[in-house]
């Protein structure tokens, strides 16, 4: 108990960095009225909207914990409301935060570019912190007082389900979030850019657009809230089911299966601590180079971790040689066990492995960190060829744009697939299924330098804003676009991240499928080879939910848009004031249409992952009997995976692509602002938007819900048929 | 053997169909001495690019033939040798009458609408019974040489392997063509469009635009020669490896089998019959709709289909509730079977089924046929919803028209995956798999009549060029332009017919994989279950190639375009005489830098299919052994059609809408022509050109190529093993 205690000792450390760090950050300046007016302005429409989402989100939360209560009880209650709570907190807290730093990044970059990236990167690492503390202190709070208060067995079922109903809280949430912030975010945008840019011709962030304070808004409720709610999911869903699947496939004594249990707590532990201190690496060097200050604290929290993480397992273990887990599994003895059954075993990975097995496959899931962050970096920084390309092509006009970004877009998907491949197939072979969960854990304990770099964006996005709608002098400006620039790939690191965990994290989520099946439902023999139709039918429904969820969102920000160009239309005919400088326009009016049209878009999709699986379940159990209902569901949980890897990698690398193409230009190359090819850049821009900042990341919980709902689905049937 | 008799009879039909329909159609007038001066001009260009495509794979060819003469031996040389020069027949004739009907389109176009559509569909059929008959020819008469003359059994290995390389021969030449005839279209239309529309503001088709007979050449080597080779592919597959699997799976006498074996041929006869028959049925109703028109050709043949198929039938087996198969597959008795192998062998199908059964399972494939039609329809007709948002979001600009485009098209997947699936359950539950595979045999039966609508549409395009071109009065254009609008749809039907019916036939060579594998390798025991990783790794790495693919294409076509740019604009630059229609462009040397350009942007793509699942088979196999080597094989041929499903639908339905929404917007919607949505429609159109007509329907036999190389592996280790 003693590496949860320590573990948990790290979570409030997290927390209190965030409360400590928070206190600098509001008292550095606040800028001069302006400013603060814009920033008030900015802050009553966040939390407005934040309000507004959350509320909903209670009432489809109320039923679902409703219905859990009913299904599978206390415990299961009690573990959803905690992930959904804390997933509330983790996105509100990091829209507090950053709708206060973002005049305070605008004020400190007047002085100097240091001072800007410190504050705007100082309040990311607050939503860092405070996503993997809450997450850590979530599931190690459950867990020792489980285990160890109420004296439950570490692989009680009790545990297993108050984890497993956690994520789903967190889960749940999260969808609603990154989905409903992605809407607005990107409805506000693309809409202000359209009725600005291209109709009235007025700049970027312009005060005169009725929708820029919308814009504003929508960075800090989406990018900010959003992906933080998002990340706290897969946080939780990562850990929290490594340890439900060591609880329900290695069978051990209890001592040793708390030790095992424990560690990936502890190296999440850590993991907070090197990256608190990764945080203080962020310093321009002498070439001046953002991205390169960004980087140098993401590779000493990396270098740390290593370190760290070695000495977790030496406390852990003290020898590493030591082996654990192997063929106790194989309860029924070698002798009574069909080919199958072997094959099974073999497949859900039992045999012997040790603490060292288990280590290096924590070093491959941090390698796999670094491989998708250096991979997405190319794939949307401006130095390389992919965002080159897009902005050659521009020159020859909109369609060439498009052509060329959706080309890359396809294209990128093929190195980070080919890493993941690698990384399953390596973890496997050291540790089988548990191998891939510890690599998983091991990319997810670094979530707290991860998310501090992404949230880090839309302070930097707003700053610039604020400068411009105040007015400051052109360097600020120069220097708050510098330091968004990089804000691009960024963003678009986590999301390629976050996917590619979801994407190891699918196969320890089907271990654990297959696992509950035969424990829950043990006369019924479940076929899951690839030459059983039901298998293809739940592949094939499994890899169309991206699609349909992709189609969903990809509509809602095109619809939403549209109301935000009519009413700014609409107020520019209204008041000729606004255009000629004398009238202010409405903002909280574009703030109020693009709340409800984001809260009324996100309800239909976010539910899609909940009642499909249900439902597939149901119709192939009444169509082909029940064990060809669990082969199709069990085949959906993996076509989601199959093809949402694919579909979400594509949507956010191939629009950070965009989004940098454009600004690759716009720092004076083909032509540069105002010339055709920029015209083109803008388009892409604006299509990029929704597939990089709406659809593509929400897939991420999407796969995660499915899963999970199939998790909890076999609970209830095991519960009722009992 | 008079079952067989009767296919080979109806194959001649078909072909006799083509030379009489060909002289009727060349009989007809070729217009003035400027239309035939411009005919001429398309056809030594169509004439010159498919040489040089056909000298280049030939070489490929030549290779590949080699390496299966010393692996396999002379059987699968012949084999592969016959579809390869088939295919490459099917596309050099559909070519080489639809370079000819275009003109000739135009110039009875002058007389009537119902003139115009007549000889152009006329000339389609030929295309269609050329595709249908010459594939039933070449599988009959495979399998009449070899049962009949040679006298093997039905089910020997020899007609498998023979059959095997004919489809192989035939999916490798068609991938080629449909790829390089993919690339050239669109590279030539997108880069005509953005220097002529574009940047030089004239009209489509304007003949001083140097491009304008490289975008008609690609209408040709395209849209019909790439089309017929991969719809040959599609039929020869299809039928061939339904038979196959029967020869595989079921264990009868060879009387029996030679029946089951035959039946597929003669459904593919007699639906050829009924095809010629549909196409006389095409003549425009009073409301002189053409969509009307072709569909009553369509549901004509459909009705006739039914009542031939059930003939069929009634003559093969004569009582329908014969029982055929069954548990006789079990060869070693249900005494000595695993739980694994009695799994298997339900998967497989192996359930006892009656000659009714199966009927039964064609009249799901027609039904899934028309399904698929009308789901086409309407995601890419200007009647309905899709095609009028996009055209709606083009109002707000090129942004919303991309957002809209792309949502629509992610959103197109979801029908035709529930059809299928839908369909492979009622029809595996009938019969197992030879069910699903008779239904892909009724699905693809109608090819002659798909293939005839489709291989109308660039015969209209053409003509439609040529009226342009030549001067023709307004009303000609008109009508030309209204026999062309249907083309997009007829166009995406095509496409999502054969992607459809590769999603039943994946199925169908999956069982072919394994019943292989047992057969040729029965001391590994390979687990194909969901639960062992290198399943999941060959699904990642199958679902990675149609992106990679994909991104091949769309890459390719953007460069290809920018080349065609290049060189329109130093045209223009070198002879003002040109814009001011005073000197005549140089048509050739356009033509010549789209051909080199195709040429070599179709190599490395096509030879992904044909590498990956050698070079996935190898490595795993050095990582974990040739169990796994074989299962993360066998997984990959089902990874590569659950993403390749659904990256080809949403691109060929995609396209279609963007281009119809061009076309509504045209018909004087939203502002009609030179409006700002015309613009932002334009972009969508041009988005969609490579969307539609070079990736994704070259997806299809991309997907068939990695399940024949996975047959022809298996074969080869054989083999070499033995």
């Amino acid at each position: 108990m003693i590496i949860v205690y320590l573990a948990i000792a790290c979570g409030i450390i997290a927390v209190l960095y965030g409360i400590v760090t928070s206190s600098q950050v509001l008292k550095s300046p606040a800028g001069d009225a302006r400013m603060q007016d814009i920033a008030a302005a900015i802050q009553e429409g966040a939390k407005a909207y934040l309000g507004r989402q959350y509320t909903t989100i209670a009432i489809v939360g109320v039923v679902v914990a409703a219905v859990l209560f009913l299904t599978l009880g206390t415990v299961s209650l009690a573990g959803f409301l905690i992930g959904a709570v804390l997933s509330g907190v983790a996105g509100y807290v990091g829209m507090h935060i950053s709708v206060r730093a973002n005049v305070r990044t605008a004020e400190a970059a007047r002085g100097s570019l240091q001072g800007g990236l410190t504050l705007a990167f100082r309040s990311g690492a607050i939503t860092g912190m405070l996503v993997a503390g809450l997450g850590l202190l979530s599931i190690a709070g459950i867990f020792w007082y489980l285990v160890d208060l109420a004296g439950v067995a570490p692989n009680d079922r009790e545990v297993i389900e108050a984890l497993t109903a956690l994520a789903f809280g967190a889960s749940l949430i999260s969808i609603f979030a990154r989905l409903g912030g992605g809407i607005f975010t990107k409805a506000a945008d693309v809409g202000a850019d359209l009725v600005g840019k291209v109709e009235a011709g007025i700049p970027e962030d312009d005060p005169r657009n009725p929708a820029v304070i919308a814009d504003n808004v929508g960075d800090n409720v989406g990018d900010c809230a959003g992906m933080a709610a998002d990340l706290f999911e897969t946080y939780v869903v990562t850990i929290g089911l490594t340890m439900v699947s060591i609880a329900l496939l290695v069978k051990a004594s209890s001592a040793e299966l708390l030790t095992l249990m424990s560690v990936p707590l502890l190296v999440g532990g850590v993991c907070i601590i090197t990256s608190i201190i990764g945080t203080y690496f962020v310093r321009l060097g002498s070439k001046g180079s953002i991205m390169g200050a960004l980087y140098k604290g993401f590779w000493v929290t990396v270098a740390l971790s290593v370190l760290a993480i070695y000495g977790v397992f030496q406390y852990a273990f003290g020898d590493l040689n030591a082996v654990i887990g192997g063929a106790g599994f194989l309860e029924g003895g070698t002798d009574t066990l069909t080919t199958e059954a072997v094959l099974g075993a073999q497949a859900i990975g039992t045999q012997a492995f040790t603490a060292l097995d288990l280590f290096y496959c924590m070093m491959i899931g941090l390698a796999v960190t670094g491989l998708l962050v250096w991979i997405t970096e190319y794939y949307t920084g401006t130095a390389y060829r992919p965002v080159k390309s897009i902005a050659k092509a521009s020159e020859t006009g909109h369609g060439t744009n498009v052509i060329q970004g959706l080309a890359i877009s396809l294209e990128s998907t093929a190195l980070p697939t080919l890493v993941i491949v690698v990384a399953v197939i390596a973890t496997y072979q050291l540790a089988g299924i548990i191998g891939v969960a510890f690599a998983a854990t091991a990319l997810l304990a670094l979530a707290g330098m991860v998310v501090a770099l992404d949230a880090y964006g839309p302070v930097t996005d707003n700053a610039g804003g604020i400068a411009e709608m105040a007015g400051l002098p052109d360097d600020v400006r120069h220097r708050t676009d510098a330091l968004d620039a990089v804000g691009n790939t960024t963003k678009a690191v986590t999301k390629g991240y976050a996917i590619g965990s979801a994407a190891l994290a699918a196969l320890v989520l089907f271990g654990a499928y297959t696992t509950d099946l035969k424990e829950f439902f043990p006369d019924v023999t479940v076929d899951f080879s690839l030459s059983n139709p039901y298998v293809i039918v739940g592949l094939l429904l499994g890899a169309l939910l991206p699609y349909l969820f992709g189609a969903f969102g990809m509509t809602a920000v095109g619809r939403a848009a549209g109301s935000v160009v009519q009413d700014v239309r609409d107020q520019f005919r209204d008041n000729p004031g606004i255009m000629q400088g004398t009238s202010r326009p409405n903002y909280g009016r574009t703030v109020d249409i693009v709340t409800r049209a984001a809260i009324k878009e996100m309800i239909i999709p976010s539910l899609l992952p909940v009642v499909s699986p249900i439902a597939v379940y149901y119709i192939v159990t009444a169509v082909a009997g029940q064990a060809q209902g669990f082969a199709s569901l069990g085949a959906m949980l993996l076509g989601v995976i199959v093809s949402g890897l694919f579909v979400a990698i594509s949507m956010t690398s191939g629009g950070g692509a965009w989004d940098n193409a454009k600004k690759y230009i716009e720092d004076g190359n083909h032509g540069g602002k105002g010339s055709e090819a920029h015209k083109a850049a803008v388009t892409g821009d604006t299509v990029g938007d929704p597939y990089k900042d709406t659809a593509g990341p929400a897939v991420n919980p999407m796969i995660k819900i499915t899963n999970i709902v199939a998790l909890l689905l076999l609970a209830a049937l095991a519960g009722s048929a009992g």
